[in-house]
């Protein structure tokens, strides 16, 4: 039976954006399993699956429903061993977790916040007006303002990669030299922003975008699937 | 034959205070493993083993020496695998390095800066005259210049561990349900606070803290049998 991915869309179907549906993406790839992708809209999702989840992605293997990028993942590595894992081993699995953490306090606060309008000219009708909504309680302003003056904060965030830049001195990827899932953590945010946005966050001689060219060209160009914003 | 471990040392012997050398006691430990230490002073560290090294700790293990904290670790785990694991895996040894690099970006410079007058009244003789003087020309600034103010500093310091605080919500550790080094590298830099300064980096509540005290009780106390600063 095929597996099923849940994944947040916009108006083009064929333009999957969420970096944490795109974790699972590549995940589902390092693990040679093929997928049925279903697009869903911001307001669709509390109806997929019978409102089985409030969050995409969400993975339908058989019986089994999975939601959760990183939960997913785990379930990947535990119901298909033999495939390449994701995690090589248990302190893999729990060292993602922080990688995961710093991905999501780090790198989304700033990508985030710095694509708002971006996100929401990918978004249609009802999906627009609940983004709007949603964020502009979220982050107390309109959203235009909270986007505003992005270019100034452009050094603030490079500089705050330097932990990732410094690590690929030592090794190609984070998983050593291969990648592994808390690759495809990280790639997730990057892959959202060139889907979303052609704003540039990181310079083109960063070795941050060698290593995200790197992840790009795995699993027979998985990540290239979708092009990137123009 | 007792491995040695040669570590940084002020004028008290019995108080070594380097991050790093205490990452590699702390591995020594987890893998229950006894050893001789060898405190040397800043000015000291080209004479040992011939001009073996420019860095401490060093370890000698019969004929063999390793330097650099990271290394040891590895060395360590190759040469008593039965013994309990640092890494748990290729993955937990690949993704330990994001970690330290991290730990070295982010912790490191907000510590470190905080407490070069408490480290400098820590040193004897050649070893404060040199401390001064290489830490002067690399801040540019005299050492309490760059320490005044280290309260204003405090906030943002806090909120830079917010990923590390966050992973405290999913597991006990970094490796999980029990530590491994990756712990110890995040130990170290909080473990040289402890003894080189009162001076408060995390708030008595902090799950941080908690967890800090936690690594404190492994290993028989290991991290307690030198006490904190006052």
């Amino acid at each position: 039976m095929t597996i099923k991915l849940y994944e947040l869309a916009g108006r083009d179907p064929a333009r999957p954006f969420s970096p944490h549906c795109w974790k699972v993406r590549m995940a589902l790839a390092h693990k040679g399993l093929d997928f049925e992708a279903i697009p869903v809209g911001f307001t669709a999702i509390p109806r997929i699956e019978g409102g089985a989840t409030t969050i995409v992605p969400l993975l339908r293997d058989g019986e089994k429903l999975v939601a959760d990028s990183f939960d997913i993942a785990q379930y990947l590595e535990q119901v298909y061993p033999d495939r390449p894992s994701l995690f090589k081993g248990e302190g893999g699995l729990a060292m993602a977790r922080l990688i995961e953490r710093w991905s999501q306090q780090t790198i989304h606060p700033q990508i985030g916040a710095s694509m708002l309008v971006d996100i929401l000219n990918l978004l249609g009708g009802d999906d627009a007006r609940y983004f709007r909504e949603n964020r502009e309680t979220r982050y107390g302003r309109k959203l235009e303002e909270v986007v505003a003056g992005r270019e100034s904060r452009l050094g603030e965030f490079r500089k705050s990669l330097e932990p990732l830049r410094d690590m690929l001195n030592y090794q190609p990827f984070i998983g050593g030299a291969s990648p592994l899932f808390s690759d495809y953590i990280v790639f997730g945010a990057f892959q959202f922003a060139r889907i979303v946005t052609p704003f540039g966050f990181l310079e083109d001689d960063d070795v941050i975008a060698a290593w995200f060219d790197r992840c790009l060209q795995l699993h027979g160009g998985a990540g290239l699937t979708v092009g990137a914003a123009s």
